[in-house]
């Protein structure tokens, strides 16, 4: 077994066995199994930006089936979607990818300055698909965090009491955030914080700015000299604010960028520390033998 | 058995037995039995619009009973109605019609821009009245919407895990719409696409327009060039829209109108390839005879 | 057995054994026993518009005795009360008089423009009571409408799966309605409707004007030539809103008004095929001989 | 057996015999035993208006226990208090005076024209701590008095189910009310009512004042002569407005004031048939001699 | 068995012997032992400023581990940390200081002038953690806090229940309440009353400075001249408000302050009758030696 993981398991041993092992599924599975690293294809921009702008691009991901089977070429940790989407492989797919179903959604019909992400799952829900954990974004600092807050509470003890990981989305959003601010190294941070006192087991957060927004913070930053200049350098901040590294923290890759672009974030993220990416746009927008290679050149960043 | 209506049954395989029976049940009923087209008999006009605007113009409709008689002389393959008018006839008519209990309603004696549709029936009341199937109405795009959709959630589960088909009725709405938003291309792609992801079984929205409400969307369409000029290709999107036409996709006919145009949006719908139409007014409204005669002229096209 | 109530029994076959004993033990009980015509004597007013404008007029009002009383001597098929009126006296009148124990009250200390009726009172408390339904007010048109429908409906399960009937008091209000429009004949049938949709045994409606407060309902009912001149008509016309004469609907009696305008309504509700009455302040605010010699005036009427 | 009591009791056979145990028990017990007349020591200031200005006049009332001895000193028929109060001397003084465990509380550090109280203990809480019933205070008239209402009626099925008797202390408050409108009697008796209505066995009102309110209920007033001059007057009506007297009404002693004051206003509650009083400050707030003097004083007067 | 533990503990006779048992282990545990004086670490700043501001000052403390030690090597009474910092470090320190679970917590990033704190831990979350109580949070004053107050109850009367004491945070906020107003004495004296009525077992406040805020209550300090001069005499006070000193008050360190202030302050506690302190930032954001002196020293004043 690897030592990698082992060490990375030691960090959750409050879990009981049922969360250690679909943890471990995850660490264990794909091209960068027993790495200690994780990449996830996450497929929830569907609901979030609607069908056309998320699949017309590359017209295979209207079906369900074509993104069980891209993260399964590609050797993803794990594909974390919405119900439809899971309900509609999981049976033929069954037991060839981890999967994580996505509890909570939210789409771009109506847009609230203090948005809010509705239960569109349950934790039986992912038990009945055989997934090996639950997600579930939240908005720090939006007026309705604490809804989303509770709800998570909730799911997160059943989720848990009956073995499943835990997987949080923690974004930044809200009417007293800036545009900027909701990537700003110290929202950024806090948003890893507020995830990992959640009792989240893997968080996910955007890759953070250079930017402090709130004043308190910016204090301190300067104060102690923390580095943010570099990429590293945040991510390493943010992989320390969520227990000092002892929580799996993944970054998204965001809107669609040029490769290189792409592959010199995973080198930040990989020498900052962080645990690995969880990429959507970019990989299921091309062709898959495209994504395919693209994922499979982002994984070697992260084995080397 | 029907292969067109296997192979729409294998698009649902994460399903119960329960479920795959009760779509099967619709499938296999009717005039289309078998062709794996649907036309359905809606009825919930009387809450939505009010008795007199709905049932005087053919006073045979204030009867609950015609109704049910309607459906099956017509041969459709099921009759959807609120609770009140399911009662009254379920018991009359047991086994002659699959029914689908409508869960959820609104009336227009109070209007919002963010409308809201609550809940009037319960899967207990389907599973007493003999349903196949439950109803539920969602309005994309209203400030309300997350509440319809945490409330569909719950039914959905419970309904699902009971046995019983989930007929989604998918209308965009809300104040961030515009009036010609509400049947955008973009939008009823969006609200098909919602609606599967939700986990509905049989999606119901109305005939989408060639205008595009946003702007994130135009882009789009523009850019990756989506036929959306004829009915017939927007029909196509929106099927593609609901997992590749894995999900049954079902246009609503609209207010009355002549039989040509009708007719006419049906073979658009057929070209399109739709799975079929849900005609409220257009058949209840007319003497009985001339509703049969119109919707097994509707059927045949659907044959075709 | 009569034949009239057999008839009207038939149309609620969807009902349990249990719902149909209580709707029968209504029927067969009192001076119109066996007619098919029922008149109901309701005491919420105590609570709706406080003791002194209820009782004061005839103080022997204020205690809850009286009613029971009152229903007892005119022979009334029930009574209908809140919570504390029923408790008062359900074990001293056990089994004289059919009891409807009314579960949601409003009080006029607070007045919205989109009122609210709250629950005050359980469905378990009815049984305990003894009685043969509930009884629930709606008020179609407030805002805040949706919340008594929910409500209503959940009531209305627990009631129907215990065996009682189940009463409801369609009342339109709201600040998109004029006062006018609260008793305009298009919202009178349109209310009828609602609740008979919502599964409602009997339906209580106040008497219609000849207003007609909705503009796409005014069209109709132009075109169709919809009759609603005289009293009769409009009665006629809320009746068939209620599934064509297949639910029970009673009228109630308003304020106090002279012996001669309310017979005049009650022969206009009987003509119109009204299924009779609910009298409150006509009946108890006068002295309990003159109250049901008038009670048993009316019930002529309705014998008639 | 007393007589009066058994009349009293004879009023509340709608209860189980629990409830009817725990009336008897206060009945029963103390100075008053056996007259039918009630002096209960409520002490809920120390939430409502905050330590210093409830207990500084007599730091000793700073002490749980003390209030407990200053009931049982007295004799008073029961001590009311909040949660923590109880839970302080519950089992010191087990047995020695009837309890009743105030379920919600308000505070004065944040004050709306529409105030609600919230829930602060529950029905099992009063069970475990050896209670004879529960308090509860609505605000009639409040905007929010709904929502005090729906959780009256849960808490008093539920208290009643299990045997305890619940005593509603009703207020009058809310922005459609004027500062004298709390306390006018029109006001004063729908209070009452709605708490009688509610299924309240004894209700606790302010002493009303001579002022009508509500222009509705001045018209009735003025027609039917209604007596409301004398606080002798002002209370029968009041008690009369509580099913004719059927049910138990007590007074409270609102803020301190002389002995001789109170000492009239106590000989007005007897004079109009009041039940008793419920004096907090006026008791609390002085030495325990001194208090259980007065208290005593007061006795004298009920039982004259 | 030491006498002051033994009186302590004797004011909660009313608690059953479970919670005796945690509050026990408590008093019983670390360098004050017996003492009947508690010194307790709580480090939620993580969640309520984030993870720099919190942490970076000795980035030791981002780590889980450190927090535990901290506690244990000072001889604390108690660790009381969100879900998050618990979980991860329950097993490993399992049974070597005793642990009180933060059960709600509000966060920065979205700030309200009537906060409310939100429930992001359960009662069961405690018991599986190995915990002896429960911490929750409320802000009297908010306009939200009755939320507040209906969750604690809720989760006292489970805690206790299952044998688990129950410590509130009790820290006046609000749009009613000044800047000042918020560690005022009539307010701070308020909120501990409060803490005291809902059950609390512990209750933590601010230092109350000698500052008054509500005009009513002003009147009381005047007309009584009730000592506030003093920080020993305003924490007399405090420890008076709750119940005449029979719940253990402990008050908050605050902010960063020299040590020599802070001594200064915790002599004040002790000559007030105060039973100890809660220490945060004050303790965990120095180096751990340091921090260990500093709270050795603290303990040797409450020794004293």
């Amino acid at each position: 077994m690897s030592d990698r993981v082992q060490r990375i398991l030691s960090h959750y041993r409050g879990e009981n066995p049922g969360v250690l092992t679909n943890l471990a599924r995850m660490l264990y599975h794909g091209t960068l199994a027993g790495t200690g690293k994780l990449v996830i294809l996450p497929v929830d921009q569907g609901v979030e930006h609607g069908p056309a702008r998320s699949f017309a691009p590359n017209a295979a991901g209207y079906d369900p089936d074509y993104h069980f089977q891209l993260a399964i070429e590609a050797g993803c940790n794990a594909y974390a979607a919405p119900l439809g989407f899971l309900e509609a492989g999981a049976e033929k797919f069954a037991g060839r990818v981890p999967l994580i179903l996505k509890l909570n959604n939210n789409n771009s019909l109506f847009k609230d300055k203090d948005p809010i992400s509705v239960q569109t799952a349950s934790v039986d829900d992912a038990l009945r698909l055989g997934c090996v954990g639950i997600g579930y974004t939240i908005y720090p600092g939006s007026a309705h965090a604490g809804t989303m807050y509770e709800q998570l509470r909730e799911l997160t003890e059943e989720a848990k009491f009956r073995g499943l990981a835990v997987v949080v989305w923690s974004y930044p959003r809200g009417c007293q955030l800036s545009k900027e601010g909701e990537t700003a190294i110290d929202v950024a941070a806090y948003a890893a914080q507020i995830a990992a006192q959640l009792g989240a087991n893997i968080i996910k957060v955007k890759l953070p700015a250079a930017h402090i927004e709130q004043d308190a913070a910016r204090k301190v930053y300067e104060q102690e000299q923390i580095p943010i200049e570099t990429l590293a350098d945040r991510v390493r901040h943010v992989v320390q604010s969520a227990f000092d590294g002892k929580r799996i923290v993944i970054f998204s890759g965001g809107g669609k960028t040029t490769d290189d672009a792409l592959f010199e974030q995973i080198r930040a993220i990989h020498d900052g520390g962080g645990f690995g990416s969880i990429i959507g746009r970019n990989s299921f927008q091309r062709p898959e033998a495209d994504a395919v290679k693209m994922l499979h050149a982002i994984m070697d960043i992260y084995k080397g």
